[in-house]
């Protein structure tokens, strides 16, 4: 057990003494007490569930300071000082350690060190010891995710104190805590109207939109906002989606040759139709829930209603209970997400149902919006980003998308998210198109949505794979330099369905920006983080989005680091850097025997691509496919060529995007290409999913939903661990527009990209190269009997390697 | 998807004009007003969470009754009839069924009646066909495994009607409605006084008890209490645990020769400390919480909450918060278990802290009691059932244990629970003696512990594996006739945890008592079923909990089924018996061929018992070896004979305890001898675990917590599925507390049970009959090369088999 922490700072002493003072735990009169009775007080405060004297004594005998004395004891002794290791017991045992199970109470400090929990390492003697070593106390994680604080919080520390009266913030250590009741939430639905009539009923689109509020709102409190545009918010249409998958066991076909500019997309505004005039003017939304739905949608926004932040959902155009059709991340999806900031913001008017035109404010928002959410719900945070609409002070964009062609092509080629072959934008059009589970709507909006299909499948463009206007205009990484707002980007770098080129050219745009901008690349695949044991997540977020959105001077932007990377060798291990990618490349060149090398020699390889017809007549399995490509004795041995190089003697780091260049012929007039970088080795790695630790081991707020507690942990040991890898049409040589011609026989010189990476290569480990053409699970599958040959003095794999 | 119904009757008319206004859905003025106006007015009822007319307009557009009119539009024409597909129409889009998607609109009796939804097959045309078709359609299972009327209550239904005036139950379809706010249930610890010091500190067990109740009982309701007696509620001790886990690979040894009748137990009850004297008397407990452990029991209990139910918890002896110490399963867990019962009955005394002898009765509780849980915790339930404790008026009793000897133990062998190997009623003790948590109570504790420790360890005697008085003491079917409950058994046919035995051989002890007894035989292995998508268990608990603990006159004991037994081979599917396990009993021989025949023959066969070395060095997967021993061309193909009967010609069902008749010899002085009935043949058969359809599908309240949606799914292929086993020492050829020598090479005949079975075994599969001896998963694993010869003539395995 790891518990990091990297959103806790140490203010001075005044100022600890103060935010004591704030939340209860001393009053004014603490100074001029005795340590003896401070100490009594202020251990008694941390017993919030206890109501009586006897219970609290009760208690305080189950901790035991030392082997021979218990708190309850020590505290009647009237002590004039307590060594460190009393306090330490006590700490421990107050986070929730056992004796003998987890640690030795002779040896406090040890295990402390080892899990990573802050030690007091003075005996305390005066009255600014108690106030430093409690401080420190209330700030230690738990193994539940949660500090000390929150876990009193959950046992009604601040129940007594904070529910009646003026309703305000309360912050500590510069983070918002939970003073508010979430029994009591507001939840209502109000309908935004959007500068948009994408369903072309004559009216501008309403969009739905759910919003879970303090009751204290109704005190006079503004509240800021956590934004989460989920267009799976209100349902998905499964069974659609399966009939309109695309066939991907076809032959590639010859494009024609062409030469074009780099598309460039325009944005159009439509002629609207009028907007509605407001007739009356109302407080309250309306209650309707959604039938049947999961409305979790994630747990870091439940967190964060008890700490006073209101959250607001919003399907978008297309989805259930709003109005218009999807456009699967075009312009107009964009223009839908950001109308609710601009409401919440005060800048666009919404209505209490679709009927009556009465119109509501956000009254109760205090006008600064914060938007969250992972893979399509981080990618209309993104796009919102983009727009620089004012309100959004911050995005937490996870798993998000930066360019929708990055999604569903690659380099000239159709290439499918992992686990998604056939998918594409009119696929998730459809998927989410949620009205149509309202028959009586779906019979009005169906002819116009079918039009948008249409388009869409028209647009998308599966026969070239190239890119096109369709795909710039989703393209978000167009529109960067508009971003006003401070980011935090989160992206697993196993994410093989939203893949890390994603983040990575997002983040090269960020670099020259005015703004503030942080990075966190976990171990996960397509995944939210905030349940991690070794990680303070939630904590980070909070340091984060009290700063953004209630103008806390807690200096979140120095303290939180600006890149964090999962180790992917040693659990529970987070590395903090200034930047990712490295500069410091080597190229390492293929030889005919098998290794890889700083010097090249002038050999050809070759193999055939004749591995389809083997995988559609068998189980399909394209996870066990990838693993049989890289065996040793491997059914698709003649599909591939691998190289590895000799050991590294010390662990390496590599850090960035490998690239490759290769010099390739086939004999046809067609051909692809696709490498992967590769971890050879016995080793125990990473399990792909995390491991839960305790099934709802979070309690997110005394009354609020909980969350399971998860950690990855090591695997049974494994031979190999693809890195990275790339896809490319070789008909687009050049870039991934234009079509230029494949002479059955004649060198091409390609440069490609992999995903970008950080990974850490245990000394005694290979770096493997494998070249290979089709990708059973990405890429179209023609029963083709193709044979490449490489030229391997003119390809090469470029690493780049940082020190840690 | 299958909606199966077990806990819905249809009561008349009047009653159901009555239950109907009783929930508000109509007022008394019904019968005066028209059709239509009935018919608007019921319909608007349905939407609780529309709070203005408009949205509720708009909802009733989203409905659509034909593919010309939505049911906003036909509510407008005044109708004065209701054809039954507009009817049929509206209630399955109203259960959240999507027209197209789920079915086809001209044809909604096809598709409801393909899911065993209830149809209303005739136009309504007056107002007693209202009153029927509305009261159909709120008992129609939803797909998130509530019925309609619940889905309703969770979107406010009856929050405008019940949360005002005199609190009272509201019943429906004799069930108990979630009338009762869940966001304000009471939570309190109070401590009540057993007539134990199993600690032996001079002071009678205090029990920590958790309470949760309704509100609603601080204005004079007096309410029912489930009850889950839980070892775990408090945390366990694993690391502990780990290390005291017996070692399992060692040599079955020679038991000393004895002549002894069978033990019997008899409890002599200890002199005790004195009670308390009460000092005071006070209504509220304490609301100590328990430190970051997961409350979450058992999501049935929190079903009823919102019911108004409360619910109550207790670890028990030697639990965190508690006193005592843990015995496994010993009289004294008994006594304590029903110590809580007695206290909600007014039969015993109990205390706000263990301080200061503040008396508290439950005086908000109605004295009727049921409990709940599974494994240890419906182990727990059982115990109580059998001292027929006054209070106590039905146990829902899940994967329990009837016997600790059937749980530790078999036929004069220590056999392990699946992937419990080296476990035993002394590892048990310490994993659940959670008082070990408290580093400040266990320095007093552990003494009278590890006294109570060594004593289990000595007498649950793991060298003989024989039945012994300590077992006896275990073993509840002693105390079967003092049932004076009714009760409800749950258990998996495949849970090899808890074995079927266990509820097979109490359910035979129930037979003759003057009690209602439910069984119900689930395809789980050591699981819960609540949240299982084809069974309505919650709604049947309802129905039979209403009529135990608040006296409704539902006739439950008629309406549910005596015995319930899901299907194995079709999903979804569950039969309904008056009883379980068939007198129609076919008897099969081996034969040297490998074929089982109805005639003997007299043969030989022999095999070697030396596998261990094998399965020590490989990986030791436990259910890879399971697999594998029954595989062709097996690793261990010389540890066993297989033996196949021909295939049937039509399906067949095998419904009880299979039973064994073996003559064997073995040329050693000690032998064991396992045996398995086997299903062969390629199909695909239910996956072993549940998928979970939803993630927090099923939400239990409007308030409350939700649980994940779950179903058995068809795995792909498999060759064979194991149906029963069993195990026998040789020295235990007469019964399993005598020790008879075993002569090297002399024939012995022995004849013992599988576990009991409900198996549907497809046509053309093969029943299938393996023998050998060590069993890897659960027996000792000695190094032997050991050799057993049968005589095929005089084995044979008996099977009852039933009709359906």
């Amino acid at each position: 057990m790891k518990l990091n922490q990297f959103a806790h700072y140490t203010p001075n002493l005044t100022t600890q003494r103060q935010e004591l003072i704030n939340i209860g735990l001393i009053n004014d009169n603490f100074d001029t007490c005795t340590f003896s009775n401070n100490l009594r007080m202020m251990v008694n405060n941390l017993l919030p569930a206890d109501r009586t004297n006897s219970t609290k004594l009760e208690h305080l005998h189950r901790i035991l300071l030392s082997n021979e004395i218990d708190l309850a004891a020590f505290l009647q002794q009237e002590a004039h000082q307590m060594p460190a290791d009393y306090f330490n017991n006590m700490a421990l045992q107050f986070l929730g350690f056992v004796v003998d199970d987890d640690y030795d109470l002779t040896q406090p400090q040890a295990f402390m060190k080892s899990i990573k929990l802050p030690i007091i390492k003075y005996d305390l003697n005066n009255n600014d010891n108690l106030i430093t070593a409690f401080y420190t106390l209330l700030n230690m994680r738990t193994p539940h995710n949660l500090i000390f604080l929150d876990e009193l919080a959950n046992h009604g520390f601040f129940n007594d104190k904070f529910n009646c009266g003026h309703p305000h913030f309360v912050f500590f250590n510069g983070k918002a805590q939970p003073v508010f009741d979430t029994n009591k939430l507001v939840r209502e639905v109000v309908y935004v109207e959007s500068p948009l009539d994408t369903d072309h009923d004559g009216k501008r689109d309403l969009l739905a939109t759910t919003i879970i509020r303090p009751a204290e709102t109704g005190d006079g409190l503004r509240v800021p906002v956590l934004y989460t545009a989920d267009p799976y918010y209100c349902g998905t249409n499964d069974r659609d989606c399966d009939q309109l998958t695309h066939n991907v066991n076809y032959h590639l076909q010859v494009k024609p040759t062409n030469t074009v500019n780099k598309p460039h997309y325009q944005y159009q505004a439509p002629q609207l139709p009028a907007a509605r005039v407001p007739q009356d003017k109302q407080k309250c939304g309306e209650i309707t829930q959604i039938n049947g739905i999961d409305n979790r949608v994630y747990s870091l926004n439940e967190y964060f209603n008890a700490r006073g932040f209101a959250t607001v959902y919003a399907g978008g155009i297309g989805t259930r209970y709003s109005d218009g059709v999807r456009t699967c991340g075009g312009i107009e999806e964009t223009i839908a997400t950001i109308a609710i900031i601009q409401w919440l913001h005060g800048d666009r008017k919404a209505y209490t149902n679709k009927t009556d035109n009465i119109e509501i404010t956000a009254w109760w928002c205090n006008g600064n919006v914060a938007m969250t959410g992972r893979s399509y719900l981080g990618t209309l945070a993104t796009a919102a980003a983009t727009t620089g609409v004012p309100g959004l002070k911050t995005i937490i964009s996870e798993a998000a998308i930066s360019s929708w062609y990055d999604y569903y092509r690659e380099n000239g080629l159709v290439v499918a998210p992992e686990a998604c072959q056939g998918e594409d934008a009119d696929v998730l059009a459809i998927f989410t198109g949620s009205r149509k589970k309202d028959a009586g709507d779906w019979r009005y909006a169906k002819q116009h949505f079918d039009k948008e299909l249409a388009q869409l499948n028209q647009l998308q463009d599966r026969n070239s794979g190239n890119y096109n206007c369709f795909w710039d205009e989703r393209n978000y990484r167009n529109y960067a330099d508009q971003i006003k707002c401070d980011v935090i980007y989160v992206h697993g770098l196993n994410d093989w369905n939203v893949k890390p080129r994603h983040v990575e050219k997002m983040w090269q745009r960020l670099r020259n920006l005015p703004i503030n901008r942080k990075l966190i690349l976990h171990q996960g695949q397509h995944i939210y983080i905030n349940n991690m044991q070794s990680l303070d997540f939630n904590d980070m977020m909070n340091l984060w989005l009290s700063y953004e959105l209630l103008d806390v001077d807690n200096n979140a932007p120095a303290i939180l680091p600006n890149v964090l990377i999962q180790d992917n060798v040693v659990p529970e291990t987070w590395h903090t850097y200034s930047d990712w990618q490295s500069d410091n490349w080597q190229s390492y060149y293929p030889h005919n025997d098998g290794t890889l090398a700083l010097t090249s020699q002038d050999e050809q390889q070759t193999f055939v691509d004749n591995g389809v017809t083997q995988f559609l007549n068998g189980d399909r399995n394209e996870l066990k496919w990838q693993a049989e490509l890289l065996q040793n004795n491997s059914p698709y041995q003649a599909n591939r060529l691998i190289w590895q190089l000799a050991p590294f003697a010390d662990d390496v780091y590599i850090s960035g995007v490998p690239t490759i260049n290769c010099r390739v012929k086939v004999d046809q007039k067609t051909g692809l290409l696709s490498a992967q970088l590769v971890d050879f080795g016995d080793a125990k790695r990473l399990k792909p999913v995390p491991t839960v630790l305790s099934k709802h081991g979070i309690k997110l707020a005394m009354h609020g939903a909980t969350d399971d507690l998860v950690e990855f942990q090591l695997d049974t040991a494994t031979p190999f661990r693809q890195i990275a890898k790339g896809h490319i049409n070789l008909q687009n040589q050049h870039n991934n527009w234009q079509n230029d011609p494949v002479v059955p026989n004649q060198w091409l010189d390609l440069q490609f990209e992999l995903q970008p990476t950080h990974y850490h290569l245990t000394a005694g480990h290979k770096l493997g190269l494998v070249i290979y053409a089709t990708d059973m699970a990405m890429t179209c599958r023609g029963e083709n009997n193709d044979h490449y040959t490489i030229a391997l003095a003119h390809t090469k794999i470029n690493v780049p390697f940082t020190n840690k």
